[in-house]
């Protein structure tokens, strides 16, 4: 029986500031010129806070990759056909999409998750159904879903993550697929941040200029008609969400409630993070942001949760592929707080000892 | 017998420009959006040009660290006693520094190699000894090293390298250690870029603004009793440069007529870099530049040789930290090409495949 929303939400706490801080201390001590990883310095003692151990593991990595159809797809607001999103789970599931390709690279596992996929599958063992419905409904012309769709999907991410905990898990990376979900992920964005639409719409898959109008004027017309309260992150996820971004938001939530580092992917899983965040400004502490993505809009999200990302190599694939380098990334950094050897313990000279 | 310098600028192949061609098809043809890997598309379609080869592997790969002391230490331009040099040699033959932990990270071995450290070693399995001098000489008060030990040092490089394909490598990395050695690398900036020294100097492992002023004036004195010919990279390597850095560059070179990609470090590897690319340009093809460093002048060495650096985390340690974090992103790109299936193969419809 997993967690509901209310207890998730219960259980989080802040990441732990005296290990924070005897961890920026094992930092100075070792043989390296102080701050000189940079970010990854960073990273490392962010990440002893969230595991309350300055030389933890993460022998066990996962990437919850989460599919669902929108129907805001009907708008025309994509480059790619909506039933692409039904096609590239197979790829997920038999380990040659860029996301299989890049967790492998990192040794994490993927975990495939049907949150609301039109048609449906037959049983997979790697594939978990926590399908809320064949795709959302069209926001352009009312609520994506309802409010009850909208807490299971966060309580199905929230299953979804615990099982993986139960599994063996230090360290989890988001990952989505889903055709329109750019859509609503920039709806998700505006309604939150309240920036303006065109500040945080992009090309997603590959749209052009005339189809970018398009896209915008389909999102405010998605607002206006739903009024999303951008203070509440269910109102929001039922008006404009999808159900993989609930799902998402679901996997944070359960993650931070249960003090796993999360590294989250590009635009899609940033707004799963706003959401989460709406509801609970806690899971920040657990949060790391893999990448940059080229999609306008996610540097809005960033600075909004006061995220910095570590890497800027102008992808926008989604699927959790930024997340799956991130990962390795954070992990180098732990390795650094447990496997250097401070200048004591190497019999080096520390900075100025010469006089 | 390993090759000569001559023998090796003349095995310098460009890239294989219709391999590349053939690299950027397949990219174009597997599931995502075209582009949407960002810069790791880039960079596997250049392996593939340099390998020959569209789907190649990357089981082997190698981190070249080289050691070396340098005169201008005397002249009190760094944060650490010189013995630092000598002392942290012990630290990468023990595997507990920190290009170590990262190479362990990342699947690459690590080769120690004494280029020229004050006292030098007994034997040791894991260090190789290419001593070159206990140090060079002070370059603020003439050349640093000989004409012929310039050379020397670039062909023990190449030696090193060499005896590393033997081994077997797909893809190799660089790193250095020297204290004092930002102040030889921003002379050799200075001197083949032509930018002033002030634009071109950092502080290093850490020195305040009024040393920082010291260590420009000091490199400007370099220079002005040197004057190196910006043209001539062996006559800039001997005039104010360092045996680490000679070696370094005659990794490059070799590796490059050997067609096996080099994932440059940081500042001292830049340097290296430049020294190796006056000496052939074609160099350049062969060039994956890993990250931008926080030394000021990394910058201007990358543009003058027009590479793209893949990360930015405000690092600044050198020892091919750096290169190590960049190789597996390199492998990463390389994986996408090898293991990921085209449209037509998954069955996913391509863009605009709809109507």
């Amino acid at each position: 029986m997993s967690s509901s929303l209310s207890q998730t939400l219960n259980k989080i706490e802040p990441a732990d500031k005296d290990i924070i801080e005897l961890a920026h201390k094992r930092q100075d001590s070792l043989t390296k010129p102080r701050g000189s990883l940079g970010k990854l310095e960073d990273v490392s003692v962010r990440i002893a806070g969230m595991r309350r151990c300055i030389t933890s593991t993460s022998d066990n990595s996962a990437i919850v990759v989460m599919a669902a159809d929108h129907g805001v797809a009907e708008e025309g607001i994509s480059a790619y056909p909506q039933e692409v999103t039904r096609q590239m789970v197979f790829p997920f599931l038999s380990g040659c999409a860029a996301v299989n390709v890049f967790a492998r690279h990192v040794g994490a596992r993927v975990v495939v998750v049907d949150m609301g996929v039109i048609g449906g599958f037959e049983p997979h063992p790697l594939l978990e159904c926590q399908s809320i419905g064949f795709g959302t409904a069209n926001m352009a012309k009312g609520p994506a879903m309802t409010l009850k769709q909208a807490t299971d999907a966060i309580e199905a991410g929230i299953a979804v993550i615990e099982d993986q905990i139960a599994k063996g898990l230090d360290i989890v990376g988001t990952g989505d697929m889903g055709i329109g979900n750019t859509t609503a992920a920039s709806a998700i964005c505006a309604a939150i941040t309240g920036r303006p639409v065109a500040e945080v719409t992009g090309k997603g898959t590959g749209i052009d200029d005339k189809q970018l109008l398009h896209k915008i004027a389909v999102i405010e017309r998605a607002l206006d008609i739903n009024h999303p309260d951008g203070k509440d992150g269910i109102d929001v996820l039922s008006k404009v969400g999808g159900f993989e971004i609930g799902g998402l938001a679901g996997v944070i939530l359960g993650a931070a409630a249960n003090r796993i580092p999360v590294v989250i992917d590009g635009f899609i899983s940033g707004a799963a993070a706003l959401i989460a965040y709406k509801l609970s400004p806690l899971v920040k502490d657990y949060l790391v942001a893999s990448h940059l993505s080229e999609e306008r809009g996610h540097r809005v999200m960033l600075n909004y949760m006061e995220l910095t990302p570590l890497l800027d190599l102008g992808m926008r694939l989604g699927e959790g592929t930024g997340a799956a380098l991130g990962i390795s990334l954070v992990e180098a950094s732990v390795k650094i707080l447990r496997e250097m050897k401070t200048f004591d313990e190497a019999g080096v000279s520390d900075k100025g000892a010469e006089g």
